[in-house]
């Protein structure tokens, strides 16, 4: 099997009905054994600094319900996080919050290269090539991207339940997730914010940027803290709540309200 | 031979040592048979409405001199545009100039999506791809896209023989076009000037749009009056001027000017 293969975004329902296109760049804690494990134990390998607990889980209840397409990674963003360009340090990262990462400690160019060829290059591409594609049927997609926080960070717990983010590259980029948060706000009793617990100035709107904003589509990013998201009945539990925000939300921005 | 590999990206030096890397988006006036010859006679199926002539001499000459990765197209834009999105009425133009396209001119959403996924997705694949490694391996990629254009425009004679264009997303985005034009001005007796004829507000810049704004990565479009490159002797003299033009103009920004 070839990398393009072995490490392809994984799609779901891309011929799907909705403008929703979803997207779980840390949806899997997969370490292939090309990279070993990179000097994690059992524990950590399994952590949240190796994937997004339930975030898959939720993604695909979201979709279901929405009708939407749904991509998302075969890889642990230990290997390589599709939400960062390849050079930035928290692609390949050395540390994440408490944890050391040895095999991320003494990577050189060419390890880096090798990693986004492998694994950062086939996902792009097809989550390219599937908005390209929607873009060309006239679907007008909109892009979500789905992802879970832990409830205790270097110690302190958070507050947030729902982190709603959106890039700051263009002046109105905010529309979509300034639409989700209130409808989260008058249909849920989550603890909503924006742009929490990360913002565009964290770096997390990278893929955002890859693939919504060149565009002009409307997209948001969703951050939901993992302890509500722990069991598979937590997830739908999730999803019904989350999928009438976001169709609510969808059709304010198309109704011009 | 799959559409991956017959519309793939032409990449020349992929390796080369420069950070610049050359685009030429409209290389090539092929007209692939599976679309037939879209109702158009000889003489217009090589006229510019079908590529930028001289744009690929240029982009080779000016890559041997700075030492520059290139990447080309290896289909005629009309059958679709690489620098317009696929929803665009310019991607597949029912009309251009004083040319109709009648190949074009009742053209289907599912129409739209095949010409995408054959010609569209591949070259941007490819280009991604080159520029994401290059990312990796810490080359700082710089890009620079190469276009010429006609002396005359619906009748009337442009004087403009060299056009810098930068995007327009990111305040600061027009760094490395200014460089460019004052490098120009200094080096050459061209009539330069910045984002002429064509500029962001045009749609010209939807590749760099997609390959350098998410990334940061300095960029200019050329544009070239294709009168000044209309032989191979002509194209070796152009890249002989604009060469150290470039080269000035990266310095320039390099070194904080």
């Amino acid at each position: 099997m070839t990398d393009q293969q072995a490490f392809a975004a994984r799609i779901e329902g891309a011929d799907a009905p909705s403008r929703y296109v979803l997207v779980c760049e840390h949806a899997s804690h997969t370490l292939p054994a090309r990279w070993g494990n990179l000097g994690l134990d059992a524990a950590a390998q399994v952590a949240h600094i190796a994937w997004d607990p339930g975030a898959l889980g939720l993604a695909r209840g979201l979709a279901a319900r929405l009708g939407a397409a749904l991509v998302h990674a075969p890889v642990s963003r230990l290997v390589h996080d599709l939400n960062r360009a390849p050079d930035r340090p928290g692609a390949m990262p050395a540390r994440s919050e408490s944890y050391d990462i040895p095999g991320n400690a003494a990577i050189t160019p060419e390890d880096r290269a090798a990693r986004a060829d492998a694994v950062y290059t086939p996902f792009h591409a097809g989550l390219a090539a599937l908005i390209a594609r929607r873009i060309a049927l006239g679907l007008q997609p909109v892009l979500v991207t789905v992802h879970s926080f832990t409830p205790v960070w270097h110690g302190q717990p958070r507050a947030v339940e729902l982190g709603v983010i959106h890039d700051d590259t263009r002046p109105g980029d905010d529309r979509l997730a300034r639409e989700v948060l209130a409808a989260a706000w008058a249909m849920t009793s989550l603890q909503s914010e924006l742009n929490a617990p990360y913002s565009a100035a964290d770096g997390v709107t990278h893929l955002l940027r890859l693939h919504a904003v060149p565009y002009g589509l409307p997209h948001v990013m969703l951050e939901i803290r993992n302890d509500l998201i722990a069991t598979p009945e937590a997830e739908a539990a999730m999803a019904d709540l989350l999928a009438p925000v976001l169709a609510r939300a969808l059709a304010a921005t198309e109704g011009g309200a």
